[in-house]
C-alpha cells in the first residue's frame, strides 16, 4: 500500500486521538498489549497523588477520606460497562486465579449433587491448577476436573457437571467461543458458568446480563492497561447474590469489618469476595487506567483491532519470506480476539530479532509468536513498519539461535 | 519533664536520623503506625522509576530486565533478617488472609490424621474467618476451628490439634505470646504453629529458625511502612518445604509457569506459595520501603519502641484529667508489641478530637483507644505534646458525641 493510502487509513481512524493518551517510546511499536497493556499517561500523575498526598499526608485517614476503603467497588463499577454488566455486579480484588478458586468452590456450594468441573485441555493453565487445587483440597469424590478438546465440549455437558469454566479467548490462537451459546446450552443442564474474560476485556463486546452469564473473572493489566499485575476483576450475577458464601473469608469480605466481630457474615452482593485488604498503589493505577474507557465503546475498538489484524495479514501474505509463518488463529476476524499468532520452529529468535529492532510482540512456548493489536495506541502505519521489520528479520534471517529459558530462581 | 531533659531524651536517640527518610507531615504527630505505616521518602522516586521507566519504557521486557518475575523472592530476602529466618523461606505475595489459607491447608495435609485448629477467642478476626472458610469449604468432620480464651491454650493443646494459629502481638491491647514457650509446647504434642506477625514484624525482635516455627504470616503494610494494601510475607520452614502442596494453585506457583503445562506441579520450596500475578506497584513500594531497615537492628527499634511508650504511661499518670482511660495492655514493655491500648467509653470521639489537633491515633471497635509508637519516626519531644493535646481534649472536653459509623458501600 502506497503512504498515502496508509496515511488515508490512520486519517480515518475515528481512535487515533487516544494514542496521545498513552506514555509509549517513540522507538517502539508494541504489539503485545495482551500481556502488559501500555501506560496511561495519568496513572503517574494519579499514584504521585495517592503516595504523596493520600498516603503521605492524609495516612490512615485516608481509607475514609479518599474512599481506599470502597476502591475495589468504585474500580468494579468503572469496569461493568465494558462488561456489559449493570451496576453492582463487579469487584476489583486479587488475582484472576484466586477469584477463580472462590467462583468454583462457590459453584459446588450452589451446585451440591454434582462435583464436575468441565474446562477445555488448552485452557490458560493457571485455570486448570486453580480446579486441580481445589480439586486436592476436596478430594476427587467431592470436586473433580474434567477436561476435553474444545471440540468436544457441547458434547461433554452432561447433567454430572457443576460447572463449565472457560476462557472466551484462547491465550494461545486466539479463537473466541460464542458465550452467549455454551452458557445457553449449560443452561439447559442446569450447568453453571465461569467465563475468564482476560483476553477480552476491553477489546471484545460484551454483553454478561443480557448473556445471562453466572460468573466471569478477568485480567486487570492486558487490555485494560492496569500495569503489571493489576488486580483482577469479578463478574457475580445479581441473581446469585447472597445465595452462598465464597470459602476464601477474610475481613474485608465481612458485612461490618470494623467490628471485629469473631464469626464471619459475609458482606452483601459481590462484596463478599474481597478477602484482605486490597493493594491500593496497584488498584489506584487500574482506576486512572480505565479513564481512557470512559467515552470509548467496546465495538469501536474490536473494529479497529480487526482492521489492524486483518491488515497485518494481508501485508504478510504479499511477503513471500513470511510464509514459514503458519497463522495457527482462525481467518475469520469475528472468530478472534485481539491477537494473531503464528507457528515457526523459530519462533522465539524470530520474536527476540523483532524486538531488537523495536516491534516488541510476544513467544509462547514452544513455537507461537503472538501478535496483539491494541486499538488505542496502534495505526496502520505501525502495522506497516511492522510487517516491514519483520521481513528483513526473516528474508535475511537476522534471528539467532537462541532458544528460550525461562527466569525463575533469585539470581 | 522539662524541654532541656526531653531535648536530653532525643539526643541520645541513636534511632533519630531516620525521620529525615520519611515524609511526614509538619503538623502531624503519628501514633498511627501500627494501621498504617508511614510514608518512606523513596518510595515515590522507585514507583516514578517503575511506573515511567520500567512498564512504560521497556514494557512487558521488564518482567525479566527490571526482575518483577522474581520481585516477591527478593522481597522476601530483605524481610528474612527481620523475622530471625534464614534464606530461602520467605516470599512476598498475596494477603495475610489469603496467606493463612495456604498454610491452614498445608497443616492438614501434613497432619492427615487430625482435624482441628486451634487459635484463640480474640484473635485478630481475619484469621477466624479464614479457619471458618477452610471449615465451611472442607466440613466440620475434616476441619474444624476451636477457639478458646488466651488462658486456656496450654491446656487445650491436646493431640486432636493439627495446628496452632495464634497472632504474637494482639491487634487490640498489644500483648504478646511466647512464641518459644508456645511452639515447643505445641511440638511435644506434634502440633504445627502458624504465627501471625502482623503487629510483630519491624518492631519485635524475631528468631523464627531458632525457635523452630513452622509457618508464619504478616502484614507488609503496619510497622514494615509499605504503603496500604503492601502484599503480606509468608515464612515456611525449610524442614516442610517440599512436603505438601498448598492449593491455591496458579501459574506463579509452578515450577515452569512459562511452559504453559496443563497440569500443575509446585515450584521447590516457599516459591510454590504464589498464585497469581503479583501487584507489581504495590510490591515496589514494599522493596523501596524495607530499605529504611538496612542499617537497623530490631532490637534497637523495640528499645526505642517500649522507652516511647514508657514515657506516654508515665506522663499520662501525672494528668488527673488522664486517669478515665484505663489502660487494657500490659504494664510490663517487654509483653507488649508497639501499641497501648486504653479503654474509654468515649474513646472514638477521644480520638477524633485528638486527632483534630494533629495527634494521629487509633480507635478499634468497641471502646478502644490503640496509640502506637514508631521508633524511626517519632522522638521524646513528640511524646510530649501528644500527652498535652490529650490532657487538652480530656480535661475540656473537647471530644463530641461522635459515634462511629463505618463506611462500607459505594456512596
Amino acid at each position: 500500500m502506497s503512504p498515502k493510502q496508509i496515511n488515508k487509513l490512520d486519517a480515518s481512524d475515528k481512535l487515533s486521538g487516544k494514542r496521545a493518551l498513552f506514555s509509549v517510546p517513540e522507538d517502539v511499536i508494541y504489539l503485545n498489549g495482551n500481556s502488559l497493556g501500555p501506560l496511561p499517561s495519568n496513572v503517574q500523575h494519579r499514584l504521585n497523588s495517592v503516595i504523596s498526598e493520600e498516603w503521605g499526608k492524609d495516612l490512615i485517614g485516608s481509607w475514609n477520606k479518599h474512599g481506599w476503603i470502597d476502591l475495589p467497588l468504585r474500580v468494579g463499577e468503572k469496569i461493568a460497562p465494558i462488561l456489559g454488566a449493570a451496576s453492582g455486579q463487579v469487584l476489583c480484588c486479587d488475582s484472576v486465579s484466586l477469584n477463580l478458586f472462590k467462583l468454583l468452590a462457590s459453584c459446588l456450594q450452589l451446585r451440591p449433587d454434582r462435583t464436575r468441573i468441565l474446562s477445555q485441555k488448552d485452557n490458560f493453565p493457571t485455570d486448570l491448577y486453580v480446579a486441580q487445587g481445589l480439586q486436592q483440597l476436596l478430594g476427587p469424590s467431592s470436586c473433580q476436573l474434567d477436561i476435553v478438546a474444545a471440540e468436544q465440549l457441547a458434547d461433554a455437558l452432561s447433567e454430572e457437571i457443576a460447572v463449565l469454566m472457560l476462557s472466551h479467548v484462547n491465550f494461545r490462537d486466539g479463537a473466541v467461543h460464542d458465550i452467549a451459546a455454551l452458557t445457553q446450552m449449560a443452561h439447559e443442564r442446569d450447568i453453571l458458568v465461569i467465563w475468564d474474560l482476560a483476553h477480552s476485556a476491553g477489546i471484545l463486546p460484551l454483553s454478561l446480563d443480557d448473556w445471562n452469564v453466572d460468573f466471569a473473572v478477568g485480567c486487570g493489566y492486558k487490555f485494560l492497561n492496569g500495569g503489571p499485575g493489576a488486580p483482577s476483576f469479578v463478574y457475580v450475577n445479581k441473581k446469585h447474590h447472597d445465595q452462598f458464601t465464597q470459602p476464601l473469608q477474610g475481613w474485608m469480605g465481612h458485612k461490618a469489618p470494623f467490628e471485629f466481630d469473631p464469626s464471619f457474615t459475609p458482606a452483601e452482593g459481590v462484596g463478599q469476595f474481597m478477602t484482605g485488604t486490597p493493594p491500593i498503589l496497584s488498584l489506584a493505577a487500574l482506576d486512572a487506567a480505565l479513564d481512557v474507557f470512559a467515552d470509548v465503546d467496546v465495538k469501536q475498538l474490536n473494529e479497529k483491532s480487526m482492521a489492524l489484524a486483518e491488515y497485518f495479514l494481508k501485508l504478510a501474505e504479499q511477503q513471500p519470506a513470511l510464509r514459514d509463518l503458519q497463522l495457527s488463529s482462525p481467518k475469520e476476524p469475528v472468530q478472534r480476539g485481539g491477537h494473531l499468532s503464528f507457528a515457526h520452529p523459530e519462533a522465539y529468535a524470530i520474536c527476540q530479532a523483532w524486538g531488537d529492532v523495536g516491534i516488541i510482540a510476544d513467544f509462547r512456548s514452544p513455537d507461537l509468536l503472538r501478535v496483539s493489536f491494541s486499538p488505542l495506541i496502534l495505526c496502520f502505519e505501525e502495522i506497516d513498519r511492522s510487517v516491514q521489520a519483520l521481513f528483513e528479520v526473516m528474508h535475511h534471517k537476522t534471528f539467532s539461535e537462541a532458544k528460550f529459558h525461562q527466569r525463575r530462581k533469585v539470581t
